[in-house]
């Protein structure tokens, strides 16, 4: 096959027909430098497709090709590129742009760089070209956020490690999980499986806490050291002020008693989220954080020098992400993201097939 | 005066009348073998005596006797007292009681102990009695929580600091303010200017955020570096992501934009609440903690090791509380309450002259 001018992709038109996904051409933005061209040979799927193609975050540049954890081959590398090879195989997760020079960016922080721009949906400023991700035949990355794969690990398992992945080692790492702590991990979906996974491969007791036991044998199958369901009474008495850390990655707040969970927090320990639900946020009490001095808070993404550290970490411990695989297609798509909304996954897709669609 | 039996001190029968004090005998608690008599000589002024006996922070034991920033002479030890000596000028704090062996006791955390007694109000499990504060002739407290104050410091300088400087100076140690960093306090009351006074002799770029200029002048005075009013337009947007940590003390939480407060802190760095506002708390929106990953929490007083740190730090560098000392009486409690209510005063209230009313 040729290289290729244009890239193309299964794109959405809006959130009134977010189901119906159109195989079309679209033009990249300009190959710069630093840009490494990717042909995808798999990509997870992750919540924030169905929150992005729904409706449910607000207004997005349509038409629009999701799909952020991607991996694939590098066929094109830019003049200054001296992080990736052409022909090594590489990942790209949810974003894909920052300054680099800002006090973020040179604090191991750049997913907080206020130019941040994300793998799709993203307006490139000097362009104006809306960046499309990885349901597509290629993607354009600058090297920064391309990630060599460590041949230990299949695409399909790192794929989903490169959003739902880094987004539960990030917090991990920085807020000290490691042997001797008593981590929390709430919600047992796709970014919490991960949680529960690195968790264990840092050396701490996990914790899953979860709404029911539905999830509960999986979690132990997954490594996790206990359960707690929410369903139960009393379910954060005999825990109360012993958690070193919990992270929250579950994808709804409705019904979320906050207080129980912090009570559950040892002195001045952390609660991290890292779902973005949809709506419109809770009430808290200033009561509620003065018993244990407990902090409530948010995490993004993670760095590179993550990225490259939890691929390792990964390719060492022998770490195989939950996945369901499906062969990509318009009707395969639909029907994913339709599971997805309903949480009918354990505990993680990734689309495959790339060269049925896409040619070789 | 031969050694009292019981001890006198200024107690509020109830919230419908609580500007009334009336100077009543009471039972003190039985001696222990770790107890401290203290004749008191003078007792800073808290928000927490108006939010106790007016009804903000709900039902209370009365009658009762407030005030919890205490300084006097230890004038009989227990029999295993080992940290103070006869004789020697002493204060006291919020907090008189903790387990002393539970994981948060033993890990300079005892004001987080879930077996913690306040000064003021708290219910002694042994006898029934109820603990009554610094409006009085004497308090009887564990060797524990009575701190020896160093000689350079007045007593009237000293007993504001015993809980409205411990409350701001904490936080601040606990969470690296020092040189380099960039510290805002928000709210320049009793707490807030001990804020400005030790995040400066710590070392940082001191900021006070006010909603209005009013208390600028004196905010420079105290050491502060620069000014912010909220009532300015787009105030927060020169300080995005700036701020290392930000300590409220602002004892309402109405009309508060946390958002735009939010705004202002780097990555992952920290909001710490030290005032309990009455009232039912506020709503925290997902998006407002994922731009910067910042956390909100709070902190309760300190610890024994904190308090004697600071009083050094304050000997040591000279830190003069601001203060108005108003001899102790029944009209002159219910007068400084209904100040103190008002926020009409700069910055503390310290009862003095016990002498003419308790007796030499």
């Amino acid at each position: 096959m040729p290289y290729p001018e244009k890239f193309t992709g299964f794109q959405v038109n809006g959130p009134e027909t977010w189901l119906e996904f159109h195989k079309n051409e679209f033009q990249p933005k300009p190959f710069g430098d630093y840009d490494v061209d990717i042909k995808i040979e798999c990509c997870g799927v992750c919540g924030s497709d169905v929150h992005t193609i729904s409706g449910g975050w607000g207004e997005q540049h349509f038409p629009l090709a999701v799909g952020h954890e991607i991996v694939g081959k590098a066929i094109r590398v830019g003049p200054k590129v001296t992080l990736v090879k052409e022909g090594q195989r590489v990942g790209v997760g949810a974003q894909s742009y920052s300054c680099l020079e800002c006090r973020q960016c040179k604090n191991d922080n750049e997913t907080y760089c206020q130019h941040q721009l994300d793998t799709y949906g993203a307006v490139w400023p000097d362009s104006g070209v809306v960046s499309q991700g990885g349901y597509s035949s290629h993607v354009r990355t600058h090297e920064h956020w391309v990630f060599p794969i460590p041949d230990a690990l299949d695409s399909t398992v790192a794929a989903p490690m490169l959003c739902a992945g880094l987004t539960a080692y990030s917090p991990l790492v920085r807020n000290g999980c490691g042997p001797g702590k008593k981590v929390g991990i709430v919600g047992l979906g796709g970014i919490g499986h991960f949680g529960v996974l690195f968790a264990k491969a840092l050396g701490a007791e996990v914790w899953v806490i979860s709404r029911s036991h539905s999830k509960e044998a999986d979690a132990k199958a997954m490594g996790a050291d206990g359960f707690i369901a929410t369903e139960d009474k009393d379910w954060n008495v005999p825990h109360k002020m012993t958690f070193d850390l919990i992270v929250n990655t579950a994808n709804s707040s409705e019904g979320f008693d906050l207080d129980a969970y912090l009570s559950m927090l040892d002195v001045h320990a952390k609660w991290v989220a890292v779902g973005l639900p949809e709506g419109e946020g809770f009430k808290v009490k200033n009561t509620t954080f003065l018993s244990n001095g407990c902090f409530f808070g948010s995490s993004h993404l993670g760095s590179r020098r993550e990225t490259l550290e939890m691929l390792q970490l990964a390719a060492d411990k022998g770490i195989k992400t939950w996945l369901e695989t499906v062969p990509i297609s318009q009707d395969n798509l639909a029907t994913v993201m339709q599971r997805l909304k309903k949480n009918d996954i354990r505990y993680r897709f990734c689309m495959t097939n790339y060269e049925e669609q896409f040619g070789a």
